[in-house]
């Protein structure tokens, strides 16, 4: 394991001093070990959900110099930005809860995956003190142990604030992510949720329902799969606590996204059974441009 | 590039001396690659498409020591294993000028993905000379540049033989795939695209129709995808040609498994649309679960 810098002075561009951590799974431990390896020198606490998690991850803590805690109410209350980083279903159960001890210039954001739902909800409890985030970058293995210092380098992040959003705290906030090396972006939560059903949510959707599709020919198929199933099905190896609460919080752009690609696979279904080889070919093609015009993040594993 | 290994003996396991490949592609081009790098000292033809594509591949075969031509007749006579590795459409129009030409002891095998109409055909024209073979592996990229010589180390390979198959000539063409680090297995043309329907070909079709299908969203979406889309969709950019010949081949069977996830999503967009999380839980629970029991190629790249 690297270890993180030592770092005398603050990292001279993290817009905040005191930073509590909701959630030290993939998604916030990667976080804090981003800051910590990037020179971060204030505060970082980590709150997790109950005593055993602080004995478990308790000599990790100690390594990224992360404080520790299940009772996080004082350092929300010195905190200038907290991070929600629980799953979304958790983040909108813990916001009410947190929203109570956050002093009255606290930030807070969070990085759920879809937004719509805790935009409304952070909105109403702390208007303009909230923005969501949404770092598009995941994957389908969870946990602190998972997390890695470079996760959000390079990544892109969304921000979905209000549209009177002050602008000192906008910026803050995405100083903050550009300081872990992401590109920052806007939009308005609708916008996200209907544009990540199609880029995130169907596509995870789809590699579940294939796989579950399969399960009755596991044993005559297990060992006749090479690397085009392995990639075109790693999202389904991803939580489905965490995937059932994204797809139904959305369930209405992914169903509109679902019935297009329905239709589409009816087009498809017809050209094969036709044999139509050369429309065939078209589409494939199509499918095949489509895809080269799409900027992903690079490979990291 | 790595140097081949210089081998004044022959490999003492490859059983044939005189190898001819015919197509120097992704597939055929790991075999030369695999077979130099491994210290295979007899011969080994490359056959390629024309002139140009001689003179393109000159400095490349000639590192690898590797006798290109385009007018293949005399190394097919001398042949002791003839492989073909172009794809299966082009395979199937070469196979019967091609044993025109091989004498009356060679071998003959291939590497297509589609094993009836291949296997057909050359048990037609080459009676139990010919062992159809299948290589559980591949990429998107193409071309001799991309050949790996560690393509099939620890790959499988799928041999369909006939059922009367001469036992000595399985047992050279299986060792041959073992000395480039493959494990073999057997099962006859229809089982194995009957399975590959599932595990490879529709996976293709996939992702093909799913990128298809944001053609019109391309500009609002193509920067708001992340690792997810990229994996599930990196089989779209495999090459149009190839996958149009592999699905009209394989139609009936990827027209059934196509039939069965459509069913199957009919179902998903059903607990989504009522918002039933407990049987949406369940559900990607499953394809997490029957995911677990594959036994993927390892990441080489």
């Amino acid at each position: 394991m690297p270890r993180p810098l030592a770092a005398n002075s603050s990292m001279p561009d993290v817009p905040f001093q005191r930073i509590v951590i909701v959630g030290l799974g993939l998604m916030g431990g990667s976080i804090a070990k981003a800051l910590r390896s990037r020179g971060f020198a204030g505060s970082l606490v980590g709150v997790v959900v109950d005593a055993q998690a602080v004995r478990r991850l308790r000599s990790a803590a100690k390594y990224w110099r992360i404080s520790l805690t299940c009772e996080p109410e004082p350092a929300l209350r010195n905190a200038d930005l907290v991070l929600l980083a629980t799953p979304p279903q958790i983040a909108l159960r813990q916001l009410p809860e947190l929203v109570r001890h956050i002093s009255a210039t606290g930030m807070v954001s969070d990085v759920a995956s879809i937004k719509t739902p805790v935009a409304q909800l952070g909105r109403q409890l702390l208007g303009d003190r909230f923005i969501p985030g949404h770092p598009v970058v995941g994957g389908e293995k969870t946990g602190f142990a998972a997390a890695r210092k470079n996760l959000y380098q390079g990544a892109r992040v969304i921000l979905t604030p209000l549209p009177e959003q002050a602008p000192a705290a906008l910026d803050a906030v995405c100083g903050f992510w550009q300081c872990l090396g992401a590109t920052v972006s806007q939009m308005t939560p609708e916008a996200h949720d209907q544009a990540l059903a199609a880029t995130s949510h169907l596509p995870h959707l789809l590699a579940f329902a294939y796989m579950a599709g399969l399960a009755d020919q596991v044993p005559a198929l297990r060992d006749l799969a090479g690397g085009g199933l392995r990639d075109f099905s790693r999202i389904a190896a991803s939580d489905p606590d965490l995937w059932t609460a994204i797809l139904s919080e959305n369930r209405s752009a992914v169903v509109q996204h679902l019935k297009a690609l329905q239709e589409n696979l009816d087009t498809v279904r017809q050209m094969l059974a036709g044999d139509d080889t050369r429309t065939l070919k078209a589409f494939l093609k199509q499918g095949r441009a489509c895809r080269q015009q799409f900027q992903f993040p690079p490979l990291t594993y």
